[in-house]
């Protein structure tokens, strides 16, 4: 890939085919409007698709995992091992993630981007670590440069172009912090705003995540002046990876369904690095996390869902996905008034 | 059935399933909690079926459809004979829930309690109508204490015991203003707050909508001393129908999934009427009808989706069983911590 290449705009998008789909939206057997977001996702579908007739059966979901060095903050409620031992159980098929693929029939691989221990070769795992989980981010950067750059080319990679629908999962015990971080950071909030439970730390864990958030903003505060310093100096590796991932989906004319709280902080940077990305995500749902409503908010973005979710994996977006299904069905498959002979309104 | 047969109490749920199903949730391989409303509905459905692993593969979708007098009032934004045209196009297959029912593999019937025009039998369709659509409740009692009773009993016929779960739905030109009405009632709020534009009626149809309700209210509100008296001054016989099959889902261990603004009318009766039901109910979506939340919080209810529907027909309820399916396929196949060798926090 060229330097820089995810600056490269997205795939443009034809008002015309929208025009098309909004008006056989309005000959469809039912009151306009009154499938609420489900015509709206059909329409959206139409205008990437190129089609008036979309359809969304090759689901790609693509899980990057990677450790995080500011574990050593005891902001986790998690031990750090547990990130190779989920990597384990999302390939042996017993995470919530694995499960939720197998019922979509969804293409599934899991991407190791730098846990803190080596783990072995096995079947649906691309392990291609960059380093032994970041740096301590409340110390260091995270990553250099020069590895971020890999991550974003990693995450890239891993998109399959035939999908018709990409749903990044993020796993990495301590990333709720990052992702609080990078929030703070770009939605300009203080850490007491960004900072929620996670995977359901205590009061005192949650005091330990609010330093070290403070922390990080002191010691790289003037030196993040743009989304790539910002991922670099307080992101992940995996996040990193969405975020290639995501700019990738745009450019190749892939719909992006984004998942939650980490995911979310991708999809901000990804937006924020190159904004003609937006036009190709969707967002599944709001996280329990009470910081992710902001981030939803500054994007403009509609979830889908509000189930109280708060588990990451891509599960919430794995979730929303039938929702997306039957849109797609009712707007291939439902009669007009002309065809089913109903009088209009 | 015996006389006040809907006053027998629901099948009782056993505390020890709800608890079992509870400690097993807490032992898969994710954050205690994390998967917010899913985990609630495996755990309802762990009590319902008295079983660990709980299924949802055979689902009844049962739409009620009869004619409203009050449309002499002008309230509706369609004329009167899309009842019976939407009828036709329930049975080819052409209706929103024609095609989530296919998707869904479903059970299908349409059933006809009272259409103003005599319809030709087809597949699919149990003609059975009660009478001729109901009497103009501003100026009569919708239905007979006779002709209630044969609708409550005709939608309990409907019911399949063996399903897993039942849907249904509602088609009636007219029938938000008597869901409106009975909301009106029930929830002891004035017209200004439960009416809303229905299928798309417009300002001033909105104002026909309001003072019918009134006219409705002055004529037989103090007559209304009973959920029935209400149901059969201001209802319709779709309504009717599906409080009766609400309540023999109950008796029989049906879980119900309860669509939008007509059906809660229709659930919110049915458990004034017999308490019992409610345990057995969960609701889908919040419709876009503003008089909708009111009735949801009225029930305690948590709905599901929140897509801005306002179709009707079993059409969010339809839409929301994915979800369902999917939090007993999680609930069923993930992993234990145990099992997968995941340390817990």
């Amino acid at each position: 890939m060229t330097d820089k290449w995810f600056l490269k705009p997205a795939k443009s998008i034809d008002q015309a085919d929208l025009d098309s789909a909004r008006s056989h939206q309005l000959q469809l057997t039912k009151p306009p409007g009154s499938l609420g977001q489900l015509e709206d996702i059909a329409i959206s579908f139409c205008g990437w698709q190129k089609s008036l007739t979309p359809s969304c059966k090759q689901v790609q979901i693509a899980v990057f995992a990677a450790d995080h060095g500011v574990c050593a903050q005891g902001v986790s409620a998690f031990p750090q091992q547990v990130t190779a031992q989920m990597v384990h159980n999302f390939t042996n098929g017993g995470a919530a993630i694995s499960v939720l693929a197998k019922q979509l029939d969804a293409e599934f691989q899991v991407i190791n981007l730098g846990l803190v221990s080596e783990i072995d070769d096995t079947d649906g795992l691309i392990n291609t670590p960059l380093m032994a989980g970041t740096n301590d981010f409340t110390q260091h950067s995270a990553m250099s440069r020069e590895i971020l750059l890999a991550a974003l080319t990693a995450g890239a990679k891993q998109l399959n172009n035939t999908a018709h629908l990409f749903i990044g999962g993020d796993m990495g015990i301590g990333n709720t912090s990052s992702a609080s971080a990078i929030y703070s950071v770009l939605l300009k909030q203080p850490p007491e705003l960004t900072v929620g439970p996670g995977t359901g730390v205590d009061k005192k864990g949650l005091a330990r995540k609010r330093k070290a958030i403070y922390q990080a903003l002191n010691r790289h505060g003037e030196q993040m002046k743009t989304p790539l310093d910002v991922l670099q100096r307080v992101g992940g590796l995996e996040i990193a990876g969405l975020v290639g991932a995501y700019i990738a989906c745009a450019q190749t004319g892939v719909p992006i369904l984004v998942d939650g709280f980490i995911t979310t902080a991708a999809a901000l940077l990804a937006c924020q690095i190159n904004p003609s990305v937006r036009a190709w995500m969707m967002f599944s749902h709001k996280s329990a996390e009470p910081a992710h409503t902001l981030a939803l908010e500054s994007l403009e973005a509609q979830p889908l869902l509000d189930l109280q979710m708060r588990l990451g994996e891509g599960s919430g977006a794995a979730i929303a996905t039938p929702l997306i299904i039957s849109a797609l069905t009712l707007h291939n498959n439902m009669a007009t008034f002309g065809g089913a002979g109903v009088s209009e309104s």
